[in-house]
């Protein structure tokens, strides 16, 4: 972690633990560096971060702003750490109920790049949240990059495998998300009854060499789920 | 806009007319400053809010790729722009069901920081993707912020009269996104039966000056509607 993360991790937990509101103000720039005894452009790259992790807003010539906290317990849309850091104040635990090496479908074989006889590590599980259904998740991982993956590792989390042991570096994420109706068997798993309504998201992971190593298709449980996203204006 | 803003535009427009895919090279930065006759610096900001935005992705060493790019007719979720910019390629029109005058319910109220006694613009539409239905929208405006409001203007993008007529700059937004099954009114007016789904997203949307002057619920069809989200990893 470098150090202007760092420190935008210390002022966000200040925030937290202050219980801020949006709207209040946080100290100023020379205030800062000296709580901090860090440069100028330490806070202004700290800031800059948190303002595009949607903690705070800056108000040129007026200041710097706690934004609105995101509502407990939901999803943070924008991220891609997985689950377990998402919703780090619940237990989330998860069924295995297949870990196999298939060849996968076409649609897969295209989105991780992979010839037709080439096979992947393929993965079904439910995911709890505090013992409830969050949701089922089907994915195939690249065996060039996942070259081993067990029950054990995959009852637990798969990315934290990854970071860890593996020592991947992953980066970005694109996610197809639609409405649907639930089929027999995922309205089983889901416990939930067929033509009930569910959040299907199709995920592809990358590492930052931009090779894409995971391709996820997870329905989530209409009740037991819900998303938060803060967005930003790209343009002035 | 910013010079670095209209730099990253025209690159990106390369990149749609030249048909670029995913893991295509661009041009090194010495190329980028010859073609666009500006500084490193200006090229560095351009490929970060490129990078920002999704369309690219750097490897230290390495060069600069271009991103997988959206399917079409993804309503992005991470860009706040409205649809009218999301689906450009689309029709977009609106009904407008309902322009009124009230006193907002508390949630609204909380929401955009207003006393018991301020009344605000509501507008209820129903919007249209290519003549189906894509969404319902009820929408409380805070009246301080936008003083006036008609049913022509709300037969348009009321986002596109804030910032032209009014000169707001909008500026963020806090999404909380629930899947629901639709009741009997809903169900009516999105052309679908009574317990179909929906996908339900309460918007609060911000000013630069950090005032919420807009609080929206929005439920969309759950056929006709699909959405595309980029997400990238905050720290190192």
């Amino acid at each position: 972690m470098l150090k202007y993360e760092k420190i935008a991790l210390l002022i966000e937990e200040s925030i937290v633990e202050n219980n801020l509101n949006h709207g209040s103000r946080l100290p100023n720039f020379k205030e800062l560096i000296e709580t901090y005894h860090v440069s100028k452009s330490t806070i202004v790259k700290a800031l800059d971060l948190l303002e595009k992790r949607g903690i705070i807003y800056q108000i040129q010539g007026s200041g710097v702003f706690v934004r609105r906290k995101k509502r407990k317990g939901y999803i943070n849309f924008s991220e891609n750490q997985g689950f377990t850091a998402d919703l780090g104040e619940f237990d989330i635990t998860s069924k295995v109920l297949e870990l196999s090496e298939v060849i996968p479908p076409l649609e897969v074989r295209e989105h991780l790049s992979l010839d037709d006889k080439e096979s992947v590590y393929y993965v079904k599980r439910i995911r709890y949240i505090n013992s409830q259904v969050l949701c089922i998740e089907e994915s195939y991982y690249n065996k060039t990059i996942i070259p081993y993956l067990n029950v054990e590792i995959a009852e637990h989390s798969i990315f934290d495998y990854c970071k860890t042991a593996l020592k991947l570096n992953i980066s970005f994420s694109d996610k197809y998300i639609h409405v649907i109706k639930l089929n027999k068997d995922e309205s089983d798993l889901l416990e939930l009854k067929e033509g009930d309504p569910g959040l299907l998201i199709d995920e592809l992971f990358y590492l930052s060499s931009g090779e894409a190593f995971d391709f996820s298709k997870t329905i989530y449980h209409y009740v037991n789920s819900q998303f938060f996203l803060q967005s930003t204006k790209i343009y002035s």
